[in-house]
C-alpha cells in the first residue's frame, strides 16, 4: 500500500474505507483445526493416541458433508481426522485423487460473515457464498484454494 | 489395548513399561505452525495481511532446508509461509510435483527427543533420526508421512 499523507481528523472507519475495505486488526483468532483425510478413522485415532497420547474430544457424522470426523484436542486447537461416509463425498474424491493427508486448515474467527466478506472484498474466491452450519454447532464457510495459494481454508465461528 | 487386571501397587512407570512404551499424557502441547508452500512469498504475505489482517512475526532464510520462511502469528500458533531458495530443495520439488498448498503440520512438544522416541517405539518411520536445529533457535525433528497417514509432521521444541 503506498504511503500517503493522512488527514489527522480522519476516523478509523474512514481510513479503512479509503483502504478499499482492507482489515486493520487480525481476523484469525486461533487455528481451530487442521483436517487430515484418512481411509481408516479407527486406525488413525489409535496412531495419535498411542504415539502422542492424544485425547479424543468429539466424534460426529456430518451428513451434509458426507464425513465422519474425530477431534483430538491440542491446546485450544484440534486435529480433525476425517473419513468419507459415502463414495461421492468431496473427501472420498480427495482420497481417490491425492491419497491420505492434510485436507484443509480451519481458522477460528469472531464473526464468520465478516471474515467471509473480507475474503470477497479482497478478490478471493469462495466455496460457500454465505456462512452455514458446521459440526459442533459452529458456523462455517470455506474459501476456494484457487485464490488462497493452493490452501483450502475454512472459517469457523464457535 | 486389551483390558487387563492391574496390580494396584504398580507404579505409573511400571504401567507404562508394561504397555510397551505407550505414552500416558499428551505429548503435543500446541499446533506450533501449519506450513504452506508458495511460489511468491511476498504475494502470499500480502494475501494474509490484506484479507485477514495477519501480522508478520518472523522472517528467516533457513539455508540447511533451502527455504525462506515467514511466520504469521495466530494466537499461540503460526502460519508458516515457505518458499524454496534453491531449485533442488525439498520444498522446490514439492511445488513442482504437487503445486502450492499445505506442506506440513508442526506440533510443539516439551522435549523433542522424547516425542521422537515415542514415534519410533510405536513403529513410526522418521525422517530425522535425532533432533536437529530448526528456525528461530528451535530444536526439531520430522516424522515420515508414510506411517503417519500421509501427513508430514514436524516436532518443535522451543
Amino acid at each position: 500500500m503506498p504511503v500517503t499523507a493522512r488527514d489527522p481528523h480522519e476516523t478509523d472507519a474512514e481510513r479503512e474505507a479509503a483502504q478499499g475495505g482492507q482489515v486493520t486488526g487480525p481476523l484469525l483468532t486461533e487455528i481451530d483445526h487442521v483436517a487430515i483425510a484418512v481411509h481408516d478413522l479407527g486406525a488413525a485415532v489409535d496412531y495419535y493416541r498411542e504415539t502422542f497420547g492424544a485425547v479424543v474430544e468429539h466424534r460426529e457424522v456430518v451428513e451434509s458433508d458426507g464425513v465422519e470426523e474425530v477431534l483430538l484436542a491440542v491446546a485450544e486447537s484440534y486435529v480433525q481426522l476425517l473419513t468419507p461416509t459415502s463414495d461421492d463425498s468431496p473427501v472420498a474424491r480427495y482420497l481417490e485423487r491425492k491419497g491420505e493427508g492434510i485436507h484443509h486448515i480451519a481458522y477460528r474467527v469472531a464473526d464468520c460473515a465478516v471474515a467471509l466478506q473480507s475474503v470477497k472484498d479482497n478478490g478471493g474466491r469462495v466455496i460457500d457464498d454465505a456462512p452455514r452450519p458446521g459440526s459442533r454447532g459452529t458456523t462455517v464457510a470455506f474459501i476456494h484454494p484457487k485464490t488462497a495459494f493452493g490452501t483450502l481454508i475454512e472459517l469457523v465461528e464457535e
